[in-house]
């Protein structure tokens, strides 16, 4: 009896942690598929803003039956893939303290900084802009534009930067140039090397007090 | 004999009269319905850009199997609002001869004129965009959008306007900047009276020489 049941308790035990050790394997192989698939779909997007799933699935190395057992849908693919594009700039943005120093000479260090990741997004945020409902690709970007908005309104307490235009237009005036900028580049109308210069130049001009 | 051929001839005139007069009047129907479709579909789009093809009948005052006679799909109704509404565009940019006086003064009055229609139009651009094929939005627009190439060489010759950064990348500016202006006039975020003189100021900054 007493064999049985530390035998029972034993076999039990061994149960649960095969069983704990499968799910663990499973959650990581998860973890690592929904990697690989946001890394595809990043690459995919910024090469072509109309890359099916089919193309991203190809891209990630796995089925379709994976890719959208993770994503059910091209749009909750892309609000992912922005997600963590835009959590990646946030965190470039930060590593070059932007409330720090002089206003101007901070903007033209956070452009600089932005630009080799946003040029390497591409043609993802013309694909965000396309599949996502109007609004919600600006408005997930409120978090870098936040900083934007601080760097802006520094820069207007130091007369530095124009006051006579509203300070939300000279933030959209930032977010649409960068973007456009990085179009540019994905369709080759801009050279990428020269485009962070290009930037810098036209944002600053925009800023400046007449 | 002679009086049964008159009478044949007669009928058969009467006939293809009849004829002819309802082809016209089926022609005129279709025109009417045309129009009517196009100014409801710029209205809709202008206001929601994820009009339907459905809220855009309504709009019209048609119904569902009209629009799709005319338009098979919603790509087709905004190329062809796309057509008119930059056709207009191109219209007014020509009425203030763009190629005469100075061109920074050419370029101001260029804008003043375009922003009205420009505002009216609000989300349509957002719309195309989201609707059509990646690149052809920006390529619909080569017409008008020579227009302000041609203003800004003049001006870079004249030593007004900075040379240097692209002219392409200067172009690209103003484009860009034009639609988020009418973006954000029609998410209520910018004032539409205000939105021109905010515009003038913003693209003249961009483009003066350092």
């Amino acid at each position: 009896m007493l064999f049985d049941y530390v035998y029972a308790v034993d076999m039990a035990h061994t149960a649960e942690h095969g069983a704990r050790k499968a799910g663990t394997r499973k959650r990581a192989d998860a973890e690592r598929n929904i990697a690989a698939i946001i890394t595809a779909a990043a690459d995919s997007l910024a090469r072509d803003p109309d890359a099916s799933m089919t193309d991203i699935a190809k891209a990630a190395g796995l089925g379709r039956v994976t890719l959208y057992a993770h994503f059910p849908s091209r749009e909750d693919l892309l609000r992912s893939v922005l997600a963590q594009t835009i959590a990646e700039s946030t965190g470039i943005i930060e590593a070059v303290s932007p409330d720090e120093g002089q206003a101007a000479e901070a903007f033209a260090r956070m452009i600089r900084s932005c630009w080799p990741l946003l040029s390497r997004f591409g043609s993802l945020h013309a694909a965000a802009q396309r599949a996502l409902p109007a609004g919600e690709v600006r408005r997930r970007h409120d978090q870098p534009m936040a900083y934007v908005e601080r760097i802006i309104a520094r820069g207007r307490a130091e007369g530095a930067f124009r006051t006579d235009l509203p300070v939300e237009w000279l933030v959209t005036t930032v977010y649409t140039l960068l973007h456009a900028a990085a179009d540019e580049a994905a369709a080759g109308r801009l050279a990428t090397d020269a485009a962070g210069e290009i930037l810098e130049k036209t944002l600053l001009a925009a800023l400046k007090p007449e």
